[in-house]
């Protein structure tokens, strides 16, 4: 039997056991039937077939995806057809007849080099659907937009869109290390089979490209920040151009992690100096042994003299030295450098969230062109909430690259439901008034304030070997919205939300209503059960699973929570105005100047900024004491209406997320009130206040909590070298 | 839109870029569907509906198991009837009426506790096919066997079929550590997740549970012989009990590895010292605390004094005191100790051939009634060809249980396709001659050669989490092998590849003969193209991954390859006859005088014993060197064989095992030339003398392979404590 021939076969395993059911790994290319018969009289009389101009792997994979979806969405084939009416047409600009080029010419004046245009217009007297774009690149991001507005279950039957990214680099950071652990990955192992690279292919490879390429996604850092040279050998190179192969037709680059000592660790020098013309010229032979496999290498990502990696300083020289060497190295060959900010020293007693902005803002400008600097979205990292970084905004002639954290180091790694667009919005729109008001984080990012001409984003990848990607079934909407804010940093996250609910599960707005509104609150839950009103930096040591607000005797100072909300029987939070570190300095005036008294200050970040006693009234006409509390239980109260929400959506989903969501709320709802009940019962020993009635006591003693320990929790850094 | 009603759609959906196509996830239970109009007539029309006398987990577990099939394999349901002719009955002995009792009695007779009967018969004048047993697992156990006689698409018009295991414990042993790393595991991370247990309780469990079962494996090992202490806690034994929750209605134990120290890591004593007194109380209150939550805790595997975990002897006591102590703290509760016989010393400079023999042969009778001694196949460490290990026959006061290894640590990791049945039936078959011709280890191993009552055969897994659990489509033949092996250790592997390749692929002539008989010649390949002639343990060092027969620097003198291979300029192989090391002698007669000569010892053996001339003549006239060159040339081509046969397959498998299989035969042709070239170019330093012509020259210089480090090859032992 021709097991090819029996694709019903397959639609029957799916009831075995549950067998490879709906298990995630679709993403949010689900494609899902629509039976509506007046949709899909709709979409499917004013699309009867498909028409590619031109040919190319990435038109290929366009038509591909059109076809294979149609095959999906209708159970009918989308046919490829030279002529007739209702056609859908994928051509580039210049394989357009000069006459719908004058036609069309101020949408193509609109859009960019990735940009698309999808209309719905008569050519040669017959209707058709063309989608246009400078590049064949465009022609796929609008291949994958018209199967959104499809799934979304939109009107196209006047169809006319132009869109562009607002940010050129949009980009995933993989942490994952050369032995397949990821460093903070709570998904699996790393999807890099490197030992069976450059001969096996695995089918992930391609679908992890379609997924970032519906998104817009056009950049991977396959590597760990905590780099290994060994990647920038010649074994290796071969394995990095077999991705680079898989990927280029999906328009996405590839980037290594460059680790600084790696002229050292070749065996081929005896330093790393990068103002050393041996050390210059070895980057230059390795950065065009790298180009000449893959010629659209898109360079390199370091994280030098930070945490123990090797970097310039080593030498004397300064960040500027060392990326501007490696930034020359890949010039000739189109690439880039990103440079890493996130830096705090072990010898420095400045405020820690004071040190990347005073190491960094005295080099603006200095860097090359191609240098992005990688910023963190706060100064801290990547906590449950953070202001945003006081770099943006303070290096106006450096083309600053957000980096944002998918992965959920701080936020209860994969076990925890949080929507994170919310927080990346919540970033991007703050308002850092350094050219006056309306200056706003995205502003910075997309170049747009100072028209900058390489502009970039970057987010920590939440992938592994796990079956639905991303561990937790709502995981890949982290996924799914880093990459949409990437595309425009101006985005609604609610919009964000609503679009992944119904491409990955159903339109169905009984179900969408609610779990949208889930989804929008979730990330203030995670703050109020971890780091209510500005506390931060109090997880556990290492692992940073569960809270460690106790944890003091760390070797570096800035490694123990107690260093971030310094309680004591006088009070608690981190005073940040001019009576304390003054890292509040470091903002613009209109924000400098209101956070500077704890009255002024949004609740949200008091701690953050300001050290107050327990009894200080607060807004409510509570004690600060009363309020941390009373927020604790909130965030736990809120995990459980989540659960109560989740339970009444057991008919539109699948069996297996359904089953699996409600484990992981079980967890997460365990897991807040141990955050609840630990958190308490430490501060309590300095508030020496009683839990207002709402509030539970803790369920066990401060001194259980201290005891736990978790040596195999996910994610654990390997080792720094 | 309610997706679980739209099933049609998950069918869709693995049309697109082949998300979830036939990605090997079901293993053998694809229950393809039968369209040959005859057969699914005999099996409908004899099967109508299914009546299942009383109830438990074990009994909803079969019933659902047919009912899922049946949709799967004839796209009908198989209905629950209380009453009707051509039922499909399940029932144990006790539920059947005293006439049917009666009637079945010399049946019944003749099955054990986990055998099972199916049978045709008349039950109040009805046709009905029965299932019957003596407990609920044997029914299970049943209903796997009648699925595969229709996934084999045997006549079932008259079916009388009855069987039982041979052997009682039947178990895999994981060698996963807490981390999820897997030592020697070569397809991806652990598939215990236990940061997420007990609550996340995955689907993968189940289907591990239900593929086991089908097999006849009841007994799972899952954590590392290289043991950590802490899955002892509370903390673990809480994650531990959910799985075996999961299992338990599959008939499947779970057990675990025993730190031999663990009383000391603990922090409760200050010593391990097995005749202690506090340490013996310790191992009994230990197995208490796990008993009270696992009723069915299968007891525990101990590695000690070996390769550095500690045991007895660091107390001055031996194996027998460390293995008794363990082995009453278990026995009130009905649960056994399998004690790995595992040992070589750091300090004895006897053969490490021998040692094992020496150490564990003198204790013959002293192990308590509820220990097995876990003895590997040969005497050496799970090489491509070993003779039968020694110890089998030599204890026959000792329940001695087989350990294979199916990850294949020395056979190409997952990335070779070697069919391990194969190579298992040749140790099982062996005659051991301890009692005459006849003495085969298989009788050893099940206990009829000296009648004994606790029997047991463990192998080492090759499961991960790569999508189809073993990384090689071809590997999940292995571990379906061991398990028809475990069941039935006479069995023909040319049966076992037969099944599996049926029930995995197609019942079609055209691709189960060639593919067949490529599976019963590749472990003839891979010892030819790595280790022909009964050379062992020349592979490269820590990873085990490519040739080293070149190390000599290891610290211990039995790590290094030359200690096995002996080659120098007078010529190759360990004299272990008189003149020897005399290993020989621990073998019993007929085959120690016979292999005392190498013109009586069988080729494949030869330089297991005997060190001889590079120009030795063969029999086939030509030179000890000339065959080595060939021999190692047949390898490589044999695999360009099986290259060729995979090609004429492509019609009859689905796209993604199709593809995946190619690209891995092109890796195993690539490390198979590998082999050859690095062996042969250090051989010859030594040998002298010219290739023969039909053997092309290596490719590289013998620097050149003695320089390539592999540090992130897989499944490397993070470190031994």
């Amino acid at each position: 039997m021709n097991l090819k021939k029996h694709f019903v076969l397959f639609f029957l395993l799916t009831l075995v056991g549950n067998l490879n059911a709906q298990n995630g790994y679709d993403l949010w290319l689900q494609y899902s039937s629509i039976t509506d018969s007046q949709l899909k009289q709709q979409y499917t009389s004013k699309i009867t077939g498909i028409q590619v101009k031109g040919s190319s792997a990435t038109l290929n994979a366009s038509t591909e995806e059109l076809k294979n979806a149609w095959k999906s969405l209708f159970d009918t084939d989308l046919e490829t057809r030279e002529q007739g009416s209702n056609l859908l047409m994928l051509a580039t600009e210049d394989r357009l007849s000069s006459e719908l080029q004058t036609e069309l010419s101020s949408d193509l004046e609109s859009i960019n080099d990735e940009g698309y245009i999808i209309k719905q217009l008569s050519i040669d007297e017959q209707p058709t659907i063309l989608i246009t774009a400078k590049s064949d690149i465009g022609v796929l991001y609008g291949s994958f937009r018209l199967l959104k507005e499809i799934q979304l279950h939109k009107d196209i039957s006047n169809i006319d869109i132009s869109d562009s990214p607002k940010i050129q680099k949009r980009v995933l950071n993989h942490w994952d290390n050369l032995d397949r652990t990821v460093e903070r990955g709570y998904a699996g192992f790393s999807i890099w089979d490197w030992h069976l690279l450059p001969e096996l292919i695995k089918p992930e490879y391609m679908d992890y490209a379609r997924a970032n390429a519906s998104i817009g996604i056009n950049g991977t850092v396959l590597t760990n920040v905590n780099a290994n040279s060994l990647v920038l050998t010649e074994h290796y190179i071969e394995k990095v151009k077999a991705l680079a192969e898989v990927f280029r037709p999906y328009g996405i680059q590839v980037y290594l992690t460059a680790r600084f000592s790696a002229p050292l660790e070749s065996g081929d020098l005896d330093t790393a100096d990068p103002l050393n013309e041996e050390v210059r010229q070895w980057w230059k032979d390795k950065a065009d042994e790298i180009y000449a496999e893959i010629p659209d290498f898109g360079g390199f990502l370091v994280k030098a003299n930070s945490e123990g990696q090797p970097g310039p300083n080593n030498y004397g020289r300064s960040h500027v030295d060392g990326a501007n060497m490696l930034a020359e190295a890949v010039a000739p060959h189109g690439g880039i450098v990103m440079w890493r900010a996130f830096v705090y020293s072990e010898d420095d007693p400045e405020d820690r969230a004071k040190q990347a902005y005073s190491e960094f803002v005295p080099f603006d400008g200095q860097f090359h062109d191609n240098v992005l600097v990688q910023v963190k979205n706060g100064a801290i990292d990547f906590q449950p909430r953070e202001p945003f970084h006081p770099i943006f905004g303070a290096m106006p002639d450096t083309p600053l690259m957000m980096e944002f954290q998918i992965t959920q180091e701080y936020l209860g790694f994969s076990s925890h439901l949080v929507f994170l667009p919310k927080m990346f919005e919540e970033t991007l729109q703050s308002d850092t008034y350094v050219q006056g008001e309306n200056s706003s984080v995205a502003k910075i990012i997309d170049g747009t304030l100072s028209n900058k001409k390489l502009t970039g984003i970057a987010g920590v990848a939440n992938i592994g070997t796990e079956k639905n990607w991303t561990g937790h079934p709502f995981g890949q909407a982290n996924w799914y919205g880093f990459g949409r804010l990437a595309w425009d940093p101006y985005l609604d996250s609610e919009k964000i939300a609503e679009d992944w609910i119904k491409m990955t599960f159903t339109n169905n707005p009984e179900f969408v209503q609610p779990i949208k509104e889930m989804l929008l609150d979730s990330r203030e839950s995670v703050v109020k059960y971890m780091t209510p009103l500005g506390l931060h930096h109090i997880m556990d040591t290492g692992h940073h699973y569960g809270p460690g607000p106790w944890v003091s005797e760390l070797s570096r100072p800035e490694w123990n929570p107690v260093y971030y909300h310094k309680a004591d029987s006088e009070g608690v939070g981190f005073d940040r105005t001019k009576s304390g570190s003054n890292a509040l300095a470091q903002y613009a005036d209109p924000i400098a100047e209101k956070y500077s008294s704890p009255e002024t200050t949004p609740e949200k970040f008091l701690l953050w900024f300001h050290h107050l006693p327990w009894d200080y009234e607060m807004e409510n006409g509570k004690t600060l004491w009363f309020n941390i509390a009373t927020t604790y239980q909130e965030g736990v109260e809120e995990v459980q209406d989540m659960i109560d929400t989740w339970e009444k959506m057991e008919e539109y989903v699948d069996q297996e997320p359904y089953e699996k969501v409600s484990m992981l709320l079980q967890i997460q709802l365990k897991e807040a009130k141990w955050w609840r009940d630990a958190c308490l019962a430490y501060f309590q020993k300095y508030s020496n206040m009683e839990l207002p009635e709402s509030v539970p006591e803790p369920e066990h003693s401060l001194e259980y909590y201290k005891s736990l320990e978790f040596p195999f929790a996910p994610g654990i850094r390997p080792s720094w070298n």
